[in-house]
């Protein structure tokens, strides 16, 4: 049996699900730490198997709710148990610094970087870039409407980057004007697609027409192993705008042949992948 | 000499250059309407041919402001003025109806319209689809900062139409689902690319990726005889976003080759064109 209070955090992320991949992952290893404390031996065993199906059901489209279960051994001993989530949150803190390493090797001085959405590991790969000393703007999508981009911006500000905030209709428009287009991802599909922020597609697609390379960042435990792009449930949070109600599915999927590459802790994965 | 009274049209003309093509052409009209009040002789045709420039100066890029002061003869007799300028304004109203009876026959059972933003030509076409009792619905954007989509939600409300308002950014995820898509357009270029509310050209990229047909509303006092899409002006009114600057170019140029057909009031014009 899984603890009351292992339950909970489980059900507390179901109301969170649409918050990002990382921050799922991290409470996903809190829920590990509470059975640790409360099972041992062959209880704990038994629920660890248990836990491989409830926590990624949370979102079975999120690749890091998926891995992260594989990641804990079923074992019966809680230290084995504590041991692998302190290297699982390790891994979430270096993976997206060596990002940064990796991916601000694309950042070449004069480079106009086109991004949508806020990104963690984007904002990794800018710093390191800031750091290396490159010089190169931003333009960055207000994403509304909860306008994770003035977020954006914001952290920007701080780096002393420069950037242009522009509405999401004018994707098409800046992407012709950028040079380099860098994206997070929530979770990428054994198919290769991108499941990101809803407006990643439509970029995409016009850095293709355009000729602007366009690169996704994402850790490898974002790597789904099991799931395709044409199976992905979409997660929607709908609301309301001067009376009418708006369809707000957050996320759609961006076919690998739209992608140059994804940047990974690993080093950058290239195509062929959906072969 | 222009007189004062219709450099003042002019003037307002300018700071409303926001304003769709269609708004501004009746503007022009009223302003040729004047002249003729005021003018005769010699005088009026020196003002008509001063006009020439003046009017298409107001919006360069606006094919329904250069294709009026073409429309209007040299002319001193403000009576020829007077019926060109109400032949212009019966051309504006018939054109829009004919389209919606040439555009509706695209329209069939079953379908899923996508468009993006308000535009009169679409209506029409819509409303004319309902009166011919095709079932069908429409997802339209809400089309931000200024959410003329909502004001395309309340006419189709009033038609009987059923219709979802989604986001921007959805635009990729909501284009794959679509069965054909129809956008208006301020101007097209000799080139054949159209000129239309910013995100219209994402919207064209991924009915193409997605094979769903993409169909252009425009009368033909849209069509630019000079302008090609390099050599467009693209207005801009930036807005401010929780204290950040936010870019906002109104229009973006959807090149030819994305594009299914141009429903005019004379016909459907399909490629080549480009060539």
């Amino acid at each position: 049996m899984i603890p009351e209070e292992v339950l909970s955090v489980l059900e507390d992320m179901r109301s969170e699900r649409i918050r990002g991949a990382t921050h799922l992952a991290k409470r996903g290893a809190e829920a590990y730490l509470l059975l640790a404390g409360n099972l041992r031996g062959e209880e704990l065993r038994k629920a660890l198997r248990e836990m491989r199906n409830l926590l990624p059901a949370v979102n079975p489209s999120m690749a890091s709710l998926y891995n992260l279960s594989r990641f804990i051994p079923l074992t019966d001993d809680p230290k084995v148990v504590r041991e692998r989530v302190e290297e699982f949150l390790s891994l979430l803190e270096t993976s997206i610094i060596e990002i940064g390493n990796i991916g601000s090797e694309l950042v070449d001085d004069g480079d106009t970087v086109i991004t949508h959405s806020f990104s963690s590991a984007v904002l990794s790969i800018l710093r390191r870039a800031m750091e290396k000393g490159r010089q190169f703007r931003v333009v960055l999508t207000e994403s509304a409407p909860d306008y994770e981009g003035i977020a954006l911006a914001r952290e920007l500000e701080k780096l002393g980057v420069g950037f242009e905030v522009i509405t999401d209709a004018q994707l098409g428009l800046f992407a012709r004007k950028a040079t380099l287009a860098l994206v997070g991802a929530d979770t990428v599909t054994r198919d290769g697609a991108v499941v990101n922020k809803a407006g990643t597609y439509p970029l995409a697609l016009a850095c293709h027409d355009a000729g602007v390379p366009f690169y996704v960042a994402a850790e490898s435990f974002k790597f789904h192993p099991e799931k395709s792009s044409d199976g992905m449930e979409l997660l929607e949070r709908p609301y309301s705008r001067q009376g009418y109600r708006v369809r707000n599915i957050l996320f759609d999927v961006t076919p690998w042949k739209f992608i140059r590459g994804i940047i990974t802790e690993l080093g950058i994965i290239v195509p062929p992948k959906e072969l």
